[in-house]
């Protein structure tokens, strides 16, 4: 019953390599010599931005992003420095306390903000949760580098971007807020066709001193999707789409009838009294966000096997760990013998039966199935008798794998017992 | 840069304990001496039912439900045998082959149907895909063992319930098929509120022979839907329902109007004109489903965020395994104080480092953090010097993480060398 195909125990190569990659990316640091200041409990800044930046930019002033390791608790955030704003009134940066309170699968939650001295300048920062290897939709659709015309992106994405967008827009308009910076530089994408609205509160904060009727802000931000979704749609850039008819019509040549309704929808001028509202756009992409659910439930299927498997392993390292805290040992309690004689003398056949396997001319067996039913076996305590023969094959010995399992308990207690007490953990 | 909390490290208690008890679940086999028989390709069969059943139940036959596992491919499937069925038209069994390619996150995946004479009757055997230690809704909410009154279930469980089975009827009505089981007794648990359809094309095949136009056996899948959510809201089995609109107006009087709207919607008699449609339902609950999709995408990260961390995990323990092969070795190539001698010298002090801290007392100082802090510098190889003890403290070396890496991998690697050239794999 413990027969599981090999390919079956490993993480898909493409999801461990990004992970990694993920993992590595969050703890990279900067070659010694390059200098950047700590920022109060942020230290380690690693600069995130991938081009120089012009003067002007979604906010009118130079951003720079950076990731950093907070000192309260190890984790690592993303910093965006706005150089040279002078805070003028106190009150603006609280703006960034609703936004706290927003946590949301597609929106990058704010953390704090604050003024720094620490460049030289008056800059203003605000953090937020970091996302290793991020790209901007910009990035990820109007790549430079990629040769030859780029690949009409499936309608399926671009609906999946509404139904994530139009999530979003709920969840912040429902707080009375303005999301402001829904733009192809400010949405990143965190993993496979999931993206998150990256830069709120910030907008807030800047312009504090100049507030703007919320309603109005909100109708803005439906207009902001649809041309978000035109320019990716026709692969135009926001600042070359023009008049917005005619890339509306290049939409229609490409799409789904019913999607250049719902871009006309989010980019037509709003009417006195039919204001647009999240929970409208929700309705209308209902069909859409089922297709999205599903995805996403199939993912959280897929992910629960994968961490199923991956701690199963674990509990096969665990396994393998006693064992060789107990095969082979030197000594023990002053007796060198100990590992060679009583049950510690079974469990060394036992290493040689799962991990020394000859075929009949004498070569080696290596076989990872073997192995792991084996120790899945020996894990469960099953009544399946098994055959180990010693080394000199003058002696065999049938065991039942609920023996090997008592005996390996026996002589890996033995080895706790006379431990420092404070080194026996939980982890066995 | 490497600091991280130790909680940050494992996974949470209660996450890691199901899904252990799901893995020994599906791993789990009878007492020797119990006998099942073997079916077709399916060995090791356990039963999962956990009530004696009567003669009649929702297929008006005694079912019974295994998991047992394929030779073909180790995998855990699930088994339902119909006792006493006895097939006369060999086209019936072929109802299976239209649901075989429904995939959906709230339908239990139909695999095949076969006949059998092992049971020493004619039995009808479906497999479906197995997900261990799932409950039926009526074993979770109806469950006799409880005591006092239950709670009432929250109201967003409901949604939650309407969305996932509206989305599954969605897709099976797409298909031109009806679910014929949408019953508190037929639909799955498998995870925190999530539920699956567990018994599709069994009704299609037990009644092949009086076949029923599908579009009346879909709108009685929409009735089928209300009743089950009455029943579950009102905490009333099925039969004990009566006349529905007495329970209807318990549940108004418990839950919102808009829920017991859409319930007196799926239960109203099916107008000649205008029929339902699990597309209708679709709009009808969007923003529910919009809900349902910020549970998932949050579960969605969640999970990759654990994911990672027992990848972390991973490479911690291959770089132990390592270290641990090279510390205390008794002999290599002949020389019994290879391990003792150059840089396997500083690596032992290296594991002095790492493990056996001791205080100013000369106490053990047991610092899970310390100890996964120092291998993460050693697998970055950073440049930050450490000052290394003997252990007559009479020498000190001062050595960097990015020297200690090196060694490590020159020592292994001449294990490796010398090693079987097979038993090298790719898990170092
Ligand atoms: N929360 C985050 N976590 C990780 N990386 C992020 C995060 N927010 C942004 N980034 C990344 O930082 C880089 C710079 O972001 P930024 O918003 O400055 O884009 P930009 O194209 O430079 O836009 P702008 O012209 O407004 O500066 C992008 O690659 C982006 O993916
Ligand atoms: N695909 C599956 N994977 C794992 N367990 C399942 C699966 N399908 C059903 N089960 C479990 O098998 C047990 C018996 O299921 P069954 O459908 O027979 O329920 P029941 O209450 O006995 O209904 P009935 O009266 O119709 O027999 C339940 O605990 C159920 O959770
Ligand atoms: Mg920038
Ligand atoms: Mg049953």
């Amino acid at each position: 019953p413990y027969q599981r195909q090999v390919y079956d125990l490993f993480l898909p190569e493409n999801l461990r390599e990004d992970l990694q990659k993920k993992s590595e990316a969050a703890r990279q640091i900067l070659q010694p010599g390059v200098h950047l200041p700590s920022l109060q409990h942020y230290h380690s800044l690693v600069p995130l931005d991938t081009k120089i930046r012009g003067a002007t930019n979604t906010f009118g002033l130079p951003s720079w992003v950076f990731k950093a390791t907070s000192r309260k608790n190890g984790n690592v955030f993303c910093l965006r420095r706005i150089e040279g704003f002078r805070l003028t009134n106190e009150e603006a940066i609280k703006a960034v306390n609703s936004w706290k309170k927003i946590i949301h699968p597609n929106i990058v939650t704010t953390i704090e903000a604050f003024t720094t001295r620490d460049f030289n300048d008056s800059s203003l920062v605000f953090v937020h949760s970091y996302h290793p290897l991020s790209k901007t939709l910009a990035e990820h659709h109007f790549s430079t580098n990629r040769f030859g015309r780029p690949t009409a992106v499936p309608e399926r994405v671009l609906w999946s971007y509404l139904v994530q967008l139009a999530s979003a827009l709920k969840a912040i308009h429902k707080a009375k807020l303005a999301a402001r910076c829904i733009d192809i530089s400010k949405v990143i994408i965190t993993e496979k066709n999931r993206i998150r609205l990256s830069a709120c509160s910030i907008q807030d904060v800047l312009h504090f001193e100049v507030p703007r009727r919320i309603e109005e802000l909100q109708q803005e931000d439906f207009f902001s999707l649809g041309r978000l979704i035109l320019s990716i749609a026709t692969n135009t850039p926001p600042r070359n789409l023009g008049d917005l008819r005619l890339p509306l019509e290049q939409l229609g040549r490409t799409y789904s009838i019913e999607l250049k309704e719902r871009i006309s929808w989010l980019l037509s001028p709003p009417q006195n009294m039919a204001t647009k509202t999240a929970e409208h756009l929700v309705y209308d992409l209902a069909q859409h966000a089922d297709d999205v659910l599903v995805a996403s439930l199939d993912t959280e299927d897929e992910l629960t096997t994968h961490l199923g498997r991956e701690l199963e392993n674990g509990r096969l390292v665990r396994l393998v760990a006693k064992l060789g805290s107990i095969n082979e040992r030197p000594e023990f309690d002053g007796d060198p013998n100990w590992a060679e004689t009583a049950e510690r003398y079974t469990l060394k056949l036992f290493r040689d039966y799962v991990f020394h396997q000859v075929d009949s001319q004498g070569s080696p067996v290596v076989d990872l199935g073997h192995i792991i039913s084996c120790l899945n076996k020996l894990d469960a305590g099953i009544d399946e008798k098994i055959y180990l023969t010693s080394r000199d094959h003058q002696s065999t010995f049938v065991v039942s794998y609920k023996e090997l399992k008592k005996q390996l308990q026996g002589a890996f207690s033995e080895l706790l017992k006379a431990g420092s007490k404070t080194q026996a953990n939980r982890s066995y």
